[in-house]
């Protein structure tokens, strides 16, 4: 049993960023923020550029690689300025390596110094339900956790997302369907600290209700209006759900974890053993060990921004599955891989290759009549029929040939 | 296409008895009534002893080999009297050839001329809703009958019976899970003609309701309160569904038959041709020709009551269904078996015989944390684990070696 307290100080001292790299990552954003407020003041128009997400709230993590720079526009300029004047003054904020990408609008993804620095154009608006675009939410959430949050605090977020990266639940993108930083940053807000939520969050139910600004008196109307498991009220926009990207595996996997870490508390959830992928030979004895067999569906990866590519590989994985198992395998695990470069496939650990030559196909109930007269003359005596068809519960069925 | 009034003028000439079939079974019933009188005499019980069901209704069918005789005991003489002096009684009328068997009380079932006389002890009482047992309920039944059946009526109560014969669905015995008599005489009580019933039943839903007493203002209310598919208000007893016994299946195989005789008017609805047996080398030319295997479990007829025997079969049959397919088994049908006297069977087609090395084991949800330790002490690192434990959805799930 390790103690919590040595722990802590362990995480801490290799999470917490060091002068030095500060200042790189400083002097980095700067120079970002100069070249766009320069080329904004060229074209004459008044935007406001600053840094966003876990530098601006001091909530990062050494050896994080991210940054994001704003632009923010009159919200006179209106939607389009984002695409026009919005990511040309970003790509001149950009320096030499960029690449246009976008989420729910577009935005410049910059290398510099080892850095990915996304730069996004938005619209400045007042009120955070004013927003035209999703992410004109963003300052408001900078904002509001500067406010919450004391260096303290800070350090408690950083446990808290370093947990959570070593138990594999952190990021909200597609890939992962895990915790974003926000969401981090708002449980420490509402808990107190690191330990606060592992102890809250090992006795979550079904499903969990957080308001931290308590916009709702009534957490049932919460539950009824959204459906995810875990609903984190946004503080500065009372229709969002900040967990909503959450799906329930990662959920039910930080759950777990906090049990695990309560029974026994370990550096190894921070930081846990490097995981080495097995060698060929070793796959293939393990499946012959199980007597399974893989299933992969195997493609180049197609040329997509990767909240789109995820979206859509995860949407396959369920649907082939679905197919799989409609004919008769049984599925034993399933998993989407991608580099999100070079490949993207679909596995499947299937208990057998080959189906049996016959099947039961369900037809429709029998109170349908005009779906039972197309299912009847279709299979009363035709040529794949093997037996059948008969009545089971409410429905037709029929026992058919494979094709 | 055959002409419907000629469809009904030969089955009516096939089912309707003539006079020396009817004398026949009359004077049957008239000598077990006579000496069940002179029993109850000698002991000095004030009994009345009457024919009930069909022949009482004259709604029987030529062929029929089933006599009723029913001894109404003074209800002061309390319920253990049904076993006593009604049983002594019943036997003395039951003449030579005859067994105590027993639905929800005893009875006697006699052998006399090749007929089949359940004689009944049960006790008289006012009104149907005082009844003490079962049975007390069915004299009531044969009053209402007989006064709203007239002989064309009773014609139309015969088509239909024969019918539904003809298409597998009579006899609400748990064997079948058919339509009984008394609820065929409803139904042409309710609609007046066979035409009219195989018209309405052709579009009966997935639930329907009769109430043809209108003992409910409202039919929503007695979907309400009975759960089965067909719900027929007993008009001596509106608590009662004189339909519970009728499965979905015999439910849906009477609409889709009707559908099937609108359609197509033939005598053989009533009359079907003969299935034969298959012969053994056919029964196996046909498993192999569609791949599959049968399993039949088999034993001796256990030396039971036959509803007992087939409420005990229907439940070992769905029981062992649930086995086989959680046991990674595809069961394409299964049927029980049963002569009622020397063997017993449940027979089970399966698409394959050998099942994979590996299954998937469906654990707690994860928020269950009593359950979730008992599953993690239990699988983690077990010496049957072939791959996890793992989360999916909200569940643990591990894949195990088979036993």
């Amino acid at each position: 049993m390790e103690n919590f307290e040595q722990i802590k100080a362990i995480v801490l001292e290799r999470v917490k960023p060091k002068e030095e790299e500060r200042k790189k990552v400083l002097s980095i954003a700067s120079k970002v923020i100069e070249k766009a407020k320069e080329k904004a003041g060229e074209i004459g128009v008044k935007a406001e550029v600053e840094v966003e997400g876990s530098i601006a709230k001091d909530t990062w993590l050494s050896g994080d690689r991210d940054i994001d720079v704003f632009i923010k526009l009159p919200v006179e300029l209106g939607v389009e300025s984002i695409r026009s004047v919005g990511l040309e003054i970003a790509k001149a904020a950009a320096g030499e390596k960029w690449i246009e990408s976008y989420a729910e609008h577009p935005y410049i993804e910059a290398k510099i110094d080892g850095y990915r620095v996304d730069i996004v154009p938005c619209l400045k608006v007042d009120k955070p339900d004013a927003r035209l675009t999703a992410v004109d939410r963003t300052p408001f959430h900078t904002r509001y956790v500067l406010g919450k949050l004391d260096d303290k605090a800070k350090d408690e977020v950083r446990l808290l997302k370093r947990f959570m990266k070593g138990i594999d639940v952190y990021g909200a993108e597609l890939k992962v369907g895990g915790f974003s930083g926000y969401l981090v940053e708002l449980l420490i807000i509402h808990y107190g600290s690191f330990l606060n939520v592992v102890n809250e969050a090992s006795s979550w139910k079904e499903r969990h209700v957080i308001d931290v600004e308590k916009h709702y008196g009534d957490l049932r109307q919460v539950l009824m209006l959204f459906k995810e498991p875990l609903v984190v009220i946004d503080p500065v926009d009372r229709r969002r759900n900040v967990a909503a990207a959450l799906t329930v595996e990662k959920y039910c996997e930080l759950i777990s974890a906090c049990r695990a870490f309560l029974r026994k508390p370990s550096i190894k959830f921070f930081f846990p053993d490097e995981v080495k992928p097995m060698g060929f030979d070793d796959v293939i004895n393990n499946l012959k060990r199980r007597d399974v067999s893989l299933l992969v569906l195997y493609s180049k990866c197609p040329k997509l921004p990767v909240e789109v590519l995820w979206g859509q590989l995860n949407k396959s994985l369920l649907g082939v599955k679905k197919l799989l198992e409609k004919e008769g395998f049984n599925v034993l695990s399933y998993r989407a891989l991608s580099d999100e470069d070079n490949y993207a496939a679909l596995v499947y650990e299937l208990d057998r290759t080959e189906l049996s030559k016959t099947l039961i196909h369900k037809g429709p109930p029998v109170h349908m009549s005009e779906d039972e007269d197309r299912f009847l003359s279709k299979y009363w005596e035709g040529e794949n029929v093997a037996a059948g068809p008969w009545i089971e519960g409410r429905r037709w069925v029929v026992m058919l040939f494979r094709k």
